[in-house]
C-alpha cells in the first residue's frame, strides 16, 4: 500500500506500507538509530539498502536523550564523516529517532534530505507523517525544531514482532485517536477487528495514516484543523512533564489526555456518557492506561501554559464531538477543566 | 527608499532604507541585541517602538559567542517571557545578531516571525537579504542553520556614525563585491564616489541589496546563480577559521579572499592585471585588509574541504570574468590554487 502526502511548495512525498523493498542512494547516507533498534533491524535494513557511502550514527535510546546535546552528536558525526548539502539522513528507530533526525537534518548546513524508516506502531502512524521535528527542553517537550518533511517514508509491518507490549499499545492509542476525531467507520472497524493481526495491523496503519495525510495536507503548519491531530496531547503533555517522561510512553500519556478530554467532552454536552465509555474500552482492549492520579489539580492546570499550543495566555482544547468528528476551542473555563482533573 | 524582496511560498519582504519610521506590533516582542549596540541604539529604538509587550535578550558581542549556547539562551528567555507562536522576535545589531536571531525564530516551536534592524554596514548590505541563519561550530563557520526570511528589514544609515572605522571598511568590501561580480557600472561609480558621504552610502546600499535581492530572488536556497555571492568567502572562511575568527572581521577576510580569487582569475585569463589593481585600489581605499601570510599552503588548501560548498570534495571558486561578471567552478586545479596561495 502507498499512501502519497500532497504538500505545497515540493514538498510532497510517498509513504510505503509493505515489506522493505531495495533501496538505492547515489549519495553519501548516514543512518540514525539507537542499540535497540539496530539490534533487532539493522542487519536487516543493511541487507536492503545501499549507498554511495554509509556510515552508522548510534544515540542513545530514549525520551530522556531527545535534547539538543543528542542533536549536537548527530550532526558532528555528519560533520566529521564529510556529509554535504546533497547527502541523505535515515531515521531508523521509533519517533524519538525521527524527531531528532529530521530536526538534525534540517539545520545541517540549512537543511539536507532525510528518510523515514518508523520502526515502532506509534512512529508508523504518526511521527512519519506531518513533518514536525523537533527535541524537548527543561520548558517542555517538542518545544524547539523545524518544519521538515522527509522525502520519503518506508513503513515496514513485520518489524512491529519485535517491538514490546506496552509500545504496541501506544501506537493503538494513536491510531484511536485518528478515528475519534476524523472517522466514525474506521473506530466501528476497530472495535470488531483485532490489531494483534498482521493484516489488519497494515490495514489500520494505512488508514491511520491516511487520515492524518488527509488533516496535513490541508493545513501543513498547524494554522488551523490540523491542530485537532493534538487530540489528548494537551493533557498528556503535562503528564509526561510532571512525570519527567519516564513514566508513561508518550501514547499511554495521549490514551489518558483523550480520556481527560472526553470526560470534559461529557460534562460539556459534546459526548454522550456510552461514547465515552466505548473508547475507554477500546483503549482497555490493548491494555493502555485510561487513568492518572493528579497530585495537585492546580499545579496541572498551571503546566498548561507552557505548552506552546495555548495562544494569548488561553488554552486550546479539542474536544470530540460524538465520535468521528471534533472542535478545537479556547473558550473553556478554568473552572470546568478543574472539575474535571478532580474527576481523576 | 524601499526594495521588495520578491520570493516564492509567501516569502516576499520590504527592505526599508531611511531613517526608523514608527514601528507598532500588536503582538509580544523580543529585541534580541547586545551590549555595544544597545548603547549606542537602543534607546533610538524604544522611542519608534511599540509592542503589546516588549521584553530585550541582551546576547554578548562576537563572533565567538556565535554558537549553539548563545541559541539556547536566545530560546530560553523567549520561553520565559512566554512567547508563543505569533510573536516576533527583532535582530537589532549586526550580522552575528542577524544570524543568531535569525536562527532562534526559525526553531523556536518550529519557527516564528523575525524582523531584522541591521546596525552595521556589512550586515545591512549583507545579511539583511537572503534569508540565511545559522551558527558556528568547531568543524567551520555558519555550518549548522536554516534558511528563514524576516518578515520585513529596516535600515536606518544614521545608526553608522557610531560605527568604527574597521568595521565600515568591512561592510565596504561586501559592496565591492556585489559590484565586481555584478554590476560594472556600479563599480565606476564606487571608484568615484565617497562612501563617507551619508547620502552616497545610502544610495551605495540600495544599490547592493537590490544587486543581492535579484539573484536571492531567482535561487533562494543557492542551488546556482546564488552561489556567486560567495565570492572571496571560499578564502575567507579558511582564513577566518585559521586565524580563530579573533583577527579579521568577515568583510576583512573576503576581502582577502577576493583578492586571492583575482590572482587565481588574472593568472587563469579571466581578469586582466589592470582590472586586478583596479580592484585592490579601490579597497585600500577604505584600509581594507587586501594580503594575509600564509603559513602552510597545504593545510590552507585542505581547509577547503571543511567548507560546505565543496561537494564531491572538489573545490567550488568565484571567479570574476573582468569586472562585472563572474564564473562559478569546480574545475580548478590543485596545483594552479597552491601557485596562487604561494604567491600570498
Amino acid at each position: 500500500m502507498t499512501v502519497n502526502i500532497t504538500l505545497p511548495h515540493d514538498n510532497s512525498y510517498d509513504i510505503f506500507i509493505d515489506e522493505l523493498k531495495d533501496l538505492y542512494f547515489d549519495r553519501k547516507v548516514v543512518i540514525v538509530t539507537n542499540p535497540t533498534v539496530s539490534g533487532f533491524h539493522l542487519e536487516y535494513l543493511k541487507s536492503k539498502l545501499k549507498a554511495r557511502e554509509l556510515s552508522i550514527c548510534t544515540i542513545p535510546d530514549g525520551e530522556e536523550y531527545k535534547n539538543m546535546e543528542t542533536i549536537e552528536s548527530i550532526l558532528a558525526h555528519c560533520f566529521t564523516n564529510r556529509l554535504d548539502r546533497k547527502s541523505l539522513l535515515i531515521a531508523f528507530g521509533g519517533g524519538v529517532i525521527g524527531d531528532m533526525t529530521g530536526f538534525a537534518s534540517s539545520i545541517y548546513q540549512r537543511g539536507i534530505d532525510f528518510v523515514q524508516i518508523p520502526t515502532t506502531l506509534l512512529s508508523q502512524v504518526d511521527a512519519s507523517v506531518g513533518g514536525k521535528t523537533g527535541i524537548n527542553n527543561k520548558f517542555g517537550k517538542n518545544l524547539v525544531g523545524t518544519f521538515h518533511q522527509p522525502i520519503a517514508v518506508y513503513i515496514d509491518p513485520s518489524m512491529l514482532k519485535t517491538l514490546p507490549k506496552r509500545e504496541f499499545g501506544a501506537g493503538v492509542a494513536e491510531i484511536v485517536k485518528m478515528a475519534v476525531t476524523f472517522n466514525k467507520d474506521f473506530f466501528e472497524w476497530l472495535e470488531s477487528h483485532d490489531l494483534n493481526d498482521e493484516k489488519n495491523i497494515q490495514i489500520a496503519i494505512a488508514k491511520s495514516v491516511e487520515t492524518k495525510a488527509n488533516v496535513v495536507s490541508q493545513d501543513e503548519k498547524e494554522l488551523g484543523i490540523r491542530a485537532a491531530l493534538n487530540y489528548g496531547h494537551t493533557f498528556g503533555h503535562v503528564i509526561e512533564n510532571e512525570t519527567n517522561y519516564n513514566t508513561y510512553l508518550h501514547g499511554e500519556a495521549v490514551s489518558i489526555g483523550m480520556c481527560m478530554a472526553n470526560a470534559l467532552a461529557v460534562k460539556l454536552g459534546f459526548m454522550s456518557k456510552d461514547e465515552e465509555l466505548r473508547v475507554n474500552k477500546l483503549l482497555e482492549k490493548y491494555d493502555i492506561p485510561t487513568t492518572y492520579k493528579i497530585k495537585n489539580v492546580e499545579d496541572f492546570y498551571e503546566h498548561f501554559f507552557l505548552d506552546k499550543k495555548s495562544l494569548d495566555n488561553k488554552i486550546k482544547f479539542i474536544l470530540p464531538i460524538g465520535i468521528g468528528d471534533c472542535k478545537i476551542t479556547n473558550e473553556i473555563t478554568k473552572d470546568d477543566v478543574i472539575e474535571i482533573l478532580k474527576g481523576f
